[in-house]
């Protein structure tokens, strides 16, 4: 399970040079993308503003649309069409497809944050016909309620839950890429790379404030797939999927100890 | 093999009372939607200029990113959305997903469509696996050209390759569906329904100017499918969709003779 997400999707260079890294990867694997920047820059060309409560987005109708439009209807897409180009026999997917990832709309607490989607259940069996068949899904950040609803749910909740879901039939590692080395200790500096951050560490450095918000719910996810059965979880630059394997390894790995 | 499109897609309560009727189709099963007129709000709310060079539409970047936008982000995942809560186990595809329907670049002539494909090769091995499966297949009006691109392709092109393709290993009906009773001998008038179309009929009524632009390439591409192999045509109003096997049958049917 990887993800790709923050600037690598912004790059179009370095998306190709990641997309390569991918498709050279071995074994049954799936591609997930999130793509937040770009709609937010869609979202400012139609006139649209962007509601935040508590530094959280808020997903109106208007939103939404933009959401499916630039998540399922151009990055996925066109990362469907690299790979394929790729040898890579990619099929792209939103939750809603073949069931894939069924989701129930956020309750409004003191927050109605809109059309996103808390997930609720992964069709192992349908991931499991796809990977039969050597094809590479590759997900979007977009889930459905069932009842012909569309909801945004996080990219990292999504590869998350995908990866716990699978760990229950096969042995999963959860990879999350972006455009810094790892977790840094320092976020300013590239060369505070964390080789190995146990749960213990993390508890610490969350307590004093060393991770940025982007790095947070990344984390927390982390450590709960490590929790629910995913064999091993990794946070390193998108630039590092082509050595995966390396000694000295990339990135970070998390662990529970 | 079933296309929608015209206002269908442009009226929600249309839309979901015509796809309900797709879901009580028997046996199996594929959906092709266009989107047109959608994608030209989209673009004119973007301020893009449409460029029409002898009344067909040019698909630049620009169009082409909206095309993507519209057709594989907004229609295709809501209807695929709608279809699940139906009980229908759709998949959303484009032409690049399983490589499903590959095309090449119109060569550029007198005038440059940009971005526009034309079907070389529809992989008949990836659909026969969905349809094993039961999955319903739900294809938008757009196609890969193998190297990375996506390109534009005519949904009517689209929904008449696909079956002549399976048309090779399936006994295959074509249905095409819009906001009309099925091809009308005066446009204005809603009851000149020709119930049984020959393609010599076709041809006098053509050359008396009997047809408008949208239906022309329509019926071109239902009386090629009929030459290669697809075992019925029709052309019908979307919301006949239900009573398929009525008698008297709704709609027109096409034949050679």
């Amino acid at each position: 399970m990887i993800k790709i997400g923050g600037q690598v999707l912004d790059d179009e260079e370095m998306l190709r040079d990641v997309l390569r890294r991918f498709a050279s990867l071995p074994g049954k694997k799936i591609l997930v993308h999130g793509g937040g920047k770009h709609a937010s820059r869609m979202a400012e060309r139609l006139g649209l503003k962007i509601r935040l409560v508590n530094g959280r987005r808020v997903t109106d109708a208007a939103t939404l649309q933009v959401a499916q439009m630039v998540y399922a209807g151009l990055l996925n897409t066109n990362i469907v069409a690299q790979l394929q180009a790729l040898q890579v026999n990619a099929l792209g997917l939103t939750g809603a497809d073949g069931n894939a990832i069924r989701s129930v709309k956020r309750p409004v607490g003191e927050v109605d944050f809109g059309f996103v989607g808390d997930v609720v259940a992964v069709n192992v069996a349908f991931l499991q016909t796809l990977l039969a068949q050597n094809w590479v899904p590759v997900f979007c950040a977009l889930t459905h309620d069932g009842h012909g609803q569309i909801l945004n749910t996080n990219a990292d909740t999504i590869v998350s839950e995908l990866a716990v879901a699978l760990s229950q039939r096969f042995e999963t590692e959860l990879v999350f890429t972006f455009e810094k080395n790892g977790v840094l200790s320092d976020v300013s500096d590239e060369h505070s790379r964390i080789p190995k951050l146990t749960f213990e560490q993390y508890e610490t450095l969350k307590s004093n404030g060393a991770f940025t918000d982007g790095m947070l719910p990344k984390l927390e996810n982390a450590f709960r797939s490590l929790r629910k059965g995913v064999r091993r979880v990794r946070i390193l630059h998108a630039l590092d999927l082509g050595s995966l394997n390396a000694e000295p390894h990339p990135g970070t790995i998390l662990s529970m100890e």
